[in-house]
């Protein structure tokens, strides 16, 4: 049997704790007065349902079942962990938490989503000894892992199993403090970025840039101390603190309590950074986040956004160098090398990337007959329909490769391409591959327009003299 | 012919610029009188040469000629870009530059790695009228795309074509400023961060997880105010603001002077947000967030850190539940759904990702005969040598879909499989898959251990009787 989540507060916040739940396979129940409350939440559902799938490789339990409250005892009734997301008002949030209490189970954890209040001011009047813990997310729930939890020991290491097992990432935190960690720079990055729109310093545009195409990058993998421990390098972190230290005592911001560095802060971080970070070397560290850089970038040129949109413009100036026109070699379809991201447990390429260089020579084929992407854009394509694959040699990360692609035949529909993928003198594998001319808004075949059809054939004649190799297929 | 760098200062900063240029094909000069300066440089080159091309779908130019020069003038004598990255001492840096314009032709850009000075501070006693203006990277330079240029309007934008062409991305700083803008914001969490840990707060460590799991990952794609726009919802950007406002006055941090919240700021944040995000719905918005989220995510996957880390070991528990026994039905050794990042220019999962699936499926196979990861780690595998894979429909992101795998055979080093992968109920790809035995230490094929070569054996008893499907290649 599902166990039960209570979702007290169906905001933006609320309506994400309750798709976490639902999509991990509890059963949730909402209850929010407001009228808009059930639209709001679906829509954050509908959100998660289109995304949170799409992060593992294997299927999510069966959704459990999603319930609208009329009454918070309803909500409440058998939940087995219960999420209070109402608005930051500490008067709010003890009456709400107040009418929890009353209806809960004994066993019922109850967090809230608290980004300000400490535990103890949560509790005050509400449950002795002290039941309420902060459990807070990040927007978007769904997809972000962090969670900060503060509270009494014994709760929180029962609640941050509960989150573990739903995906989430708990953050115990060790003393309470406002605004618990994460936010507190959040808090610090906010009044900066004020005032610098306030002396017209930079835009809301130019400061996202200014944070996604450098430090942000950083951050999404490594954070602040183990980036900064590698631009310490060999020298180590106190080193590091001891030669950056002193520019926290220049003029560069109006906000300026700085804490003394005293020789033992310096060596508590240096410490806690050897602990942290230790057991890789600053050489070891930086080829990590290199492959972490690389793999994050190559993830957002997929998305065409950001720092990914960034090296896809980059793309098209380095394809942009002059051409030869058509001779008898085979057409040099592809040249570029292996990122790290498409390697395996083997410490080779996967097959499947064997499969995306074969993909982007059709490509190159597709755009010299015409069929570039103003002609998707305007409906039509080519779309595979059949590769036969032989895997000569393996390829690592760095390997240059290039494929050199032959027509084997080109008219009405049909067009076969025969690609080898060569290193150096050697060939890696050999692809013969199928593809069809289809409308995109049919999804079905049809012939080329004229044009491409012209194009093709002109290729093909032009090709017809090039000798094709004996390991065609 | 190439064009020249200078690069004043072998740093860290300086490999990287110097790493930056040679790649794109710029010959290099560097100059720095530190004796291990070339050691340190060539550390930083060999850090880019096995990553910075991996960034790119297509080769990057032929690397340029990297020199180490005798003396200043011999590294500046020719060059078209002079880039000073000597410590971070105004005085230090007057020098240098006093040297550099003394040698430099009239038409070098010099430009200053300066992480705090104003273009004014550098150029006074150095150049009249300005001539030196900052190009402030971030590390590593070789790879993050962000540069910050502040100075002379009509030479700033002559660096910013440069910096494009290497595949950076210039941001111009319209106002000098100490510390430009990202060091502003990476000073304000700095200060904070080393109060978390004066108040033993939170660790190095607790730190650094309280931004990778979290607002990291928001950073490293939308910056500060549009992943904010989302979070004031339909509402708008000005709703948001005096929601968020009030926090700014509570007693969060230890630095607290705090620019007032008057209406114009307000509503000039609000304006200045309506300009850079205003094309996109706020539902756009989301979508776009969710999908970079997840592509970033899944691309931490590959490398096993931070919040893919957090997604492997999910995909752990979601594959530890109970299996059947064998039965007279194919393995089911894939149940997924499809992520946005498998997709393609045709709105479907790309032919490269069929192969991918047809891999995992592989994978379980191998699991269930033994040769699992501990049996990879002590040194054999199986590699795939053959595929023929049929294409027969699309898949889009989100569809769920299934592998059943028929093993054809299974002795010796032979391990052929087929696979049909299914939607619903429909069979929308095929493909036939020949895998061999290796050993990894020698990379050439061998027989299994004993004991995987037992239970194929009996995999194959069991499977015996399943009906092989009439499309069975």
């Amino acid at each position: 049997m599902s166990e039960k989540a209570a979702i007290i507060g169906g905001g933006v916040i609320g309506g994400g704790w309750a798709a976490r739940f639902l999509m991990n396979g509890w059963d949730v129940s909402v209850f929010d007065p407001a009228v808009d409350a059930e639209r709001k939440v679906n829509e954050v559902i509908a959100n998660a349902r289109r995304s949170l799938p799409a992060l593992f490789e294997a299927s999510l339990p069966s959704e459990g079942t999603l319930t609208f409250a009329r009454g918070l005892s309803e909500a409440v009734d058998g939940a087995a962990w219960i999420q209070e997301s109402v608005p930051e008002r500490l008067a709010i949030k003890h009456s709400v938490l107040r009418d929890i209490m009353r209806d809960a189970s004994d066993e019922a954890l109850v967090g809230s989503s608290t980004s300000g209040f400490k535990p103890s001011e949560l509790n005050t009047g509400v449950a002795t000894p002290p039941r309420v813990f902060v459990a807070h997310p990040f927007n978007p729930v769904y997809l972000l892992p962090l969670v900060e939890l503060v509270g009494a020991a014994t709760i929180v290491a029962k609640a941050s199993d509960v989150l573990t097992s739903i995906a989430m990432k708990p953050l115990i935190v060790r003393k309470e403090i406002d605004a618990h960690i994460a936010d507190r720079f959040l808090e610090a990055v906010w009044r900066e970025a004020l005032w610098l729109i306030k002396d017209d310093i930079a835009t809301t545009e130019e400061i996202d840039h200014a944070i996604r195409y450098g430090f942000g990058l950083r951050w999404a993998q490594m954070g602040l101390f183990e980036t900064y421990r590698i631009a310490g390098g060999e020298d180590g972190m106190a080193h590091f603190i001891e030669q950056f230290g002193p520019c926290l005592t220049w003029p560069w911001t109006k906000l300026m309590d700085v804490p003394d560095l005293t020789q033992e802060l310096v060596q508590t971080i240096a410490d806690q950074s050897d602990r942290q970070s230790g057991h890789h070397t600053i050489r070891e560290l930086e080829r990590i986040r290199d492959d972490n850089l690389v793999s994050i970038m190559r993830a957002l040129k997929g998305r065409d956004w950001g720092a990914g949109a960034v090296l896809n413009e980059h793309d098209g100036r380095l394809r942009a160098k002059p051409e030869g026109g058509l001779s008898k070699e085979p057409i040099r379809s592809v040249e570029r090398s292996i990122p790290i991201d498409w390697t395996d447990y083997n410490g080779h390429m996967n097959e499947s990337r064997y499969g995306q260089v074969f993909s982007d020579a059709a490509d190159t084929i597709m755009a010299m007959i015409g069929a570039d992407a103003a002609y998707i854009d305007a409906g039509m394509s080519y779309f595979t329909v059949d590769t036969h694959t032989k895997f000569i040699d393996e390829c690592r990360a760095g390997d240059a490769i290039h494929v050199d692609t032959f027509i084997l035949q080109g008219e009405g529909k049909k067009l076969r391409l025969f690609h080898r993928m060569i290193r150096d003198h050697d060939v890696v594998a050999t692809c013969t591959q199928l593809l069809i001319h289809v409308s995109l808004e049919t999804r079905r075949s049809c012939a080329p327009t004229v044009a491409v059809a012209a194009k093709l054939a002109s290729l093909v004649e032009a090709m017809a003299h090039v000798e094709l190799p004996e390991d065609v297929g």
